[in-house]
């Protein structure tokens, strides 16, 4: 049997610790540094002739530089006759960027897919992908992993009472209704609509929220603009209290701010992304991802359906 | 005839701006900007449908931010119709990366090929390779354009009497050879060896030195350390005077200091990199590479024979 072996670099070490932990192997010894003019460098101090390696490695600020580690190390691997190449990608930079919005836009999320296959990449495990026809952007198999499931299990153990699910936008409905069907609960969603070009965005509540105790999901929070403006819209509109979750805490910008002054009484994230010292303010729980990862890849090692999982 | 377009992301939008001035064209309209989390985002505000497009950007540091815009750029002109998409990058980044020096090491360069053909490059342009041989890394054309006329013009002109031209490195002597040629002067190669381990390199001067000016030429200046040690070595070894000169200045860590503290009277760079205000110390000359780099793009629009250039 070939051997299992996790390596990282270094957008998120701890949950990489906390995947290999949980699979039961130590983290590969590995080291992803910088030369002096900021070159990446990647030193693989073990032998991975023959393995199945798997590389956890989110592409989450800074994007640039975390991608890169992880298109570098995917080449040493090969370099180094690993038997099989798995990027473990808990959060996809770049997702956003999955179609031509405008006129000459670039679809980088594509670009990234091809990059990653370019590098030598055999297979992707990736979770909540902010568009999921960005599995189709890959030609190596792709293993998409839900935070719901984590979520509800949470929010499920916490008791609450009347509870109503709250998809931000329409595109978020699917989402909502699978944490909806956990929680036993009904969904609502939030309209956005502007009246006027230059008029503000006003916010319609579509469903029964009146008393109720409303969950916000969404997959990634980056400034934390729409999810505490739906907060408010909440609130004012009869909600009794309002929570909000996510898997991808990007929490860039004035997030942090916004969220402390917030309608929001907690916010319930994964650790796909780590968060800051700085971040990780009381409002704030993590919840971890790395049992899911970790089954996910004795899976994949043993070469069964994911899918499974899910059930 | 398509149309020659010139554009260019954040690396070196003044050298791009004369490549542009040079040929006679305005710089094309694009941004290349940051959204709140760091993911690159470019715009290109103007149509390239069947245009020859030139993309003007070194890989210089922050090296992955500018590779990625220059890829998500390729990315775009690709997905808007160019006719054909030529990449100048006059400096390499990760071109030191061009081998597997020790087990398990990655091959950066390689990579960095791989990607830019993968975005959708038809062309690269570039100048001074550490490794000549990374020009066989792409499955595209590459023109190779060099510093030597540049430089050995400067020299030329300013009339030194009794010139050696000095090579830092075996590595570096055909290149310290050419220059020679166009000075009229002999060379002289430093030859550093390591008598012991954990013992001082020792550089020792093979040619005639001795009251002589020297110009010691390098293809890229990063931290500066072995071109200022070369330079007290041929000072304490009897020549006069220390020039230096590089295509790459690269000056990343002590560099600056190390130069301003250093024998070398004058080091000459090109502007393949830009230096930044802290980095335009006196002793340091900029010489603009716009010119061959403009000669090259015009030759390569009507389909001519770049090595012309070195007549
Ligand atoms: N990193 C990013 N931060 C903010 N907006 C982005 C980012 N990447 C892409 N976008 C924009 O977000 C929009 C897509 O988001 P969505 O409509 O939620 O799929 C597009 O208009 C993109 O230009
Ligand atoms: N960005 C960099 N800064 C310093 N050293 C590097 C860099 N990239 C590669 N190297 C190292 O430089 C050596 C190759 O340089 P050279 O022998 O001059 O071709 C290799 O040992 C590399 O590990």
């Amino acid at each position: 049997d070939p051997k299992l072996k996790v390596f990282t670099c270094n957008a998120n070490r701890q949950l990489a610790q906390e995947i290999a932990d949980h699979i039961g192997v130590p983290l590969g010894n590995s080291e992803a540094v910088r030369f002096s003019d900021g070159e990446c460098q990647i030193k693989l101090n073990e032998s991975v002739r023959g393995c199945d390696v798997f590389v956890i490695q989110p592409t989450s600020a800074p994007v640039n530089e975390h991608l890169m580690e992880l298109l570098v190390m995917v080449d040493a691997l090969k370099r180094a006759s690993a038997k099989s190449i798995n990027v473990v990608i808990p959060y996809y930079g770049y997702a956003r960027q999955d179609r031509k919005a405008r006129a000459r836009d670039p679809i980088t999320a594509k670009l990234v897919a091809n990059l990653i296959e370019t590098a030598g990449a055999h297979r992707v495990i990736t979770m909540d992908l902010h568009a999921t026809q960005i599995q189709g952007f890959f030609d190596i198999p792709v293993d998409h992993l839900l935070g719901v499931p984590i979520l509800g299990k949470y929010f499920a153990e916490k008791g609450l009472n009347d509870i109503v699910v709250v998809s931000p936008d329409h595109g978020g409905v699917t989402r909502a209704r699978r944490l909806a069907e956990r929680l036993e609960a009904p969904i609502a969603i939030i309209d956005k609509r502007r009246p006027e070009p230059n008029v503000a965005e006003v916010m319609n509540i579509v469903g029964n929220i009146d008393g109720k105790t409303a969950i916000i999901i969404d997959d990634i929070i980056d400034t934390a603009g729409t999810i505490t403006l739906a907060a408010s819209a909440l609130i004012e509109a009869g909600a009794r209290d309002v929570y909000a979750c996510c898997t991808h805490p990007v929490l860039s910008g004035p997030a942090i701010e916004r969220i402390a002054n917030s309608k929001i009484s907690e916010l319930v994230v994964t650790n796909s992304i780590p968060l800051t010292q700085d971040q990780l303010i009381d409002k704030i729980k993590v919840l971890s991802v790395a049992p899911i990862i970790g089954e996910a890849i004795i899976r994949v090692h043993e070469e069964l359906s994911v899918s499974k999982l899910f059930d």
